[in-house]
């Protein structure tokens, strides 16, 4: 393998399988173990590895990200990172999941607001070195009698991964113009606003991030139906920053702006921890919020 | 039943039994069901009870509290909530445990934090209106092939309900005496930070909040081996305040007063966290913050 990155093409995964000549699920383990290094895992040392086919036929990799001085709560899973790669490359199912060590509970229950989680093939490769064979489980073995989307949601609101646009605009609010942020900046924050995945607040929210090369990377909010799991905006841009930046040797110190977009009588408010996390991992990049409406209700 | 309360005495309980000639394991489900108007619920309404048999014979009650305004990690989940009040009351182990909805994957991840805690027999009220017969499960089957404190740490290490003393001092600091603050609360905060669970990162901490009564709650920050279901200080003292306060009636603009008591090289650090939360849900309450360091290390 070469360098490890978070998005294998259907090209680069059919020249690998060709030139291995195994199948893309015997690749899988050697996949995961390649991009564990990815992983940023300042206080665990722990680096967990979770990789999936999409339905297209690409490979996308998600690891663990930890951030020192900050609770737990902040804490960025190797599956969550997945499942923001994933959405945020449009990719709507997942074929095959292979993850380095034992889901945690928490993440089991992120991986519920798929729909159709509990049927996912799921293969943990730390447990080959004990068996030598391949074998993928069903997710809902390792979640029997889950609590999820179904508990709570009519069936036709859309689900992680599912297409979906919130209808949300700026609100237009007299005083000051506020021209130092670049419109494309906050333009991305409210496309990521709109796709953000809140049935159960119905507070969705969007973070951008600018760098200092330019380059803009947008995080979409992502509900739990057992809200604590629940992906912040931030979090999801960071996302988009490690997957997009410099083959993942993006450091935050780089971030020179952030934006996000929420709505103004949202029952989740995510300014003030947003700007807690920025603070603590990038305390040069400059934080702005912008509130939003749902055309909906106008 | 009575009032619903948040610890029923082990002679309570007996009388219960002896007047409803009913076992132990089958009041649990009048307990829960009687449990549930406890919960705070303004988000979701979605009212949970989670009820323990301690291995006193006591019986401890769980439910979920919601934060409007603030993001989801700061929600405590029923089975959470059960396990600060056992905790707090020193009680060691659980018999039988019944909730009234299937545990969200969170939660079975929290309860992993008990030792031997894939054999707690555990009871879903819910599926009794489906099969009407009571039968426990064991909590292993609930979270196969789990990830937990066996994956991180040695076997001496105590775990969640078990006794520890954390060997914390005050940090004596030179400036302006803060004579203002009751130094009642503030060893409450210190007794509480040296009750705290936080073998992965070793930034335990504790919080004491002060009533307009005069009455001190304290709770212990207490860590998941999965890190975000981590349950934080303030947390688990309102959980104390909600047990401990007007029969469950309590509300948090009685609070006048709180401390946190963490670690002065903690990786994890609560402070900033635990302001947001408090001024959040309790703007009159005044915060402090007070450094300590392990005793071992000097
Ligand atoms: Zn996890
Ligand atoms: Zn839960």
């Amino acid at each position: 393998m070469e360098e490890p990155k978070f998005i294998i093409e259907v090209s680069e995964a059919k020249s690998l399988t060709q030139s291995t000549n195994l199948t893309l699920t015997q690749l899988l383990p050697t996949i995961v173990k390649s991009s564990q290094p990815l992983a940023r895992v300042p206080i665990s040392k722990f680096h967990v590895a979770a990789v999936a086919v999409g339905i297209s036929g690409r490979i996308f990799i998600g690891v663990n990200v930890e951030f020192p001085n900050l609770p737990f709560h902040h804490t960025i899973h190797a599956e969550q990172f997945l499942l923001t790669n994933l959405s945020h490359n449009k990719e709507t199912q997942i074929q095959y999941l292979a993850v380095s060590a034992a889901p945690c509970g928490h993440c089991r229950q992120f991986l519920q607001e798929i729909r159709g989680a509990g049927d996912i093939p799921l293969l943990i490769t730390s447990d080959l070195e004990k068996t030598a064979k391949t074998e993928f489980t069903s997710l809902s073995e390792f979640l029997s009698h889950p609590f999820g989307p179904h508990d709570l949601l009519p069936k036709h609101v859309p689900l992680l991964l599912e297409p979906r646009h919130n209808d949300l605009c700026f609100i237009e609010i007299e005083g000051p113009i506020t021209n130092s942020i670049k419109p494309h900046l906050k333009d991305a924050a409210l496309k990521a606003a709109n796709e953000s995945h809140a049935p159960y607040s119905d507070s969705p929210s969007g973070v951008a991030l600018l760098d200092s090369r330019g380059n803009v990377y947008k995080g979409s909010y992502m509900e739990s139906a057992a809200y604590n799991p629940s992906m912040g905006p931030v979090q999801a841009a960071l996302v988009a920053f490690i997957v997009g930046a410099r083959d993942g040797a993006a450091e935050y110190g780089e971030l020179v702006e952030a934006v996000l977009v929420e709505k103004e009588d949202a029952v989740v408010k995510q300014e003030d921890t947003a700007r807690l996390l920025l603070r603590s991992i990038a305390p040069q990049c400059s934080f702005n919020v912008f509130l939003c409406s749902s055309n909906n209700k106008i």
